[in-house]
């Protein structure tokens, strides 16, 4: 491995299980090492009602520690809407070197943060949305199941597994695509 | 919906997140109600170091409010070899009237519990891992990525996907295939 630095996972309330699981495993087979954060010390649950508790928060694991963050989407995001302290946490994890990956609603959260700025991306989110939001950056949408730029991975919800391929192909993990795709090649 | 009943889903330590979170996807799409079991009341990890701690226990949970039970798989099963509390919990709530959902190594956890007598089902275990365990019918065992024998449903870890749609479609619930197979239908 070389790097035994952690892949910082967030875990924010309704946060999706699905898109980030094969993520995870994908990790788990390539042996990085991963750090659950929360925005805070609580309980939380997924969007679809997973019960789960962060092992540190964002506030207390060193910054230094991690070369890579993953930010799963959330269904109903509305309590993550202007979140000064994770956009302020993210906007300090993006150095230029660190893998970033977000993926479904999850961009929204980088553009918070000021992390897609001049980077091309996609998002789960409709144009209307991201207009909405007013964050985003128009013209450097992409329109694709996932986008790579540089060290930045972001995703469409349902391209999950191809995201998690994606991300673990930029950390250079070894681990095997027929765990997920078994009939159905990427 | 019309039935208010629960789908009971097991986690015990070193469940796999992603052969789950698919279906768990799908039961919250189609409005099913559920309840995290554990064996005990302990914080527990997910096979790939996702950090749970279940809602309930299999010993404090009214059975009667399950209509279905789903056991996610488990890469390093030591832990549950031979687990007579889980076996017989199983044998219980197996009444040939609730669906019972297994993945992976899971149906060896059915087998324990007499679950799979009579019935056909698949495994991601190999025929000498279940030669070795000692508790499968093997004339009953069917070299396919899913099984479905009445209220029973068991597949192969890759499979996770289909036999989260076959669960779903067992229980008659609505949900939207696209959110999880974009580009690639069963």
């Amino acid at each position: 491995m070389g790097d035994s630095r952690y892949t910082g996972v967030l875990l924010y309330p309704r946060f999706s299980e699905y898109e980030l699981s094969v993520l995870l495993s994908v990790l788990k087979q390539g042996g990085k090492r991963t750090i659950f954060l929360g925005l805070d010390d609580q309980p939380i649950r997924g969007e679809a009602g997973l019960p789960s508790k962060p092992e540190a928060t964002i506030h207390d694991f060193d910054i230094n520690l991690l070369d890579s963050i993953v930010l799963p989407g959330v269904d109903d995001f509305e309590h993550l809407v202007g979140h000064q302290e994770l956009a302020e946490y993210l906007h300090k994890v993006d150095d230029q070197k660190r893998v970033i990956a977000a993926i479904s609603s999850a961009p929204y959260l980088l553009s918070m943060g000021d992390v897609l700025a001049g980077k091309t991306y996609t998002t789960g989110l409709t144009t209307q949305q991201r207009t909405f939001l007013g964050t985003f950056e128009e013209e450097n949408y992409v329109d694709a199941p996932v986008v790579v730029d540089d060290y930045l991975v972001t995703a469409r919800g349902s391209a999950f597994i191809e995201f998690a391929f994606r991300v673990g192909d930029l950390l250079g993990l070894e681990y095997d695509k027929t765990w997920f795709y078994p009939d159905c090649r990427i």
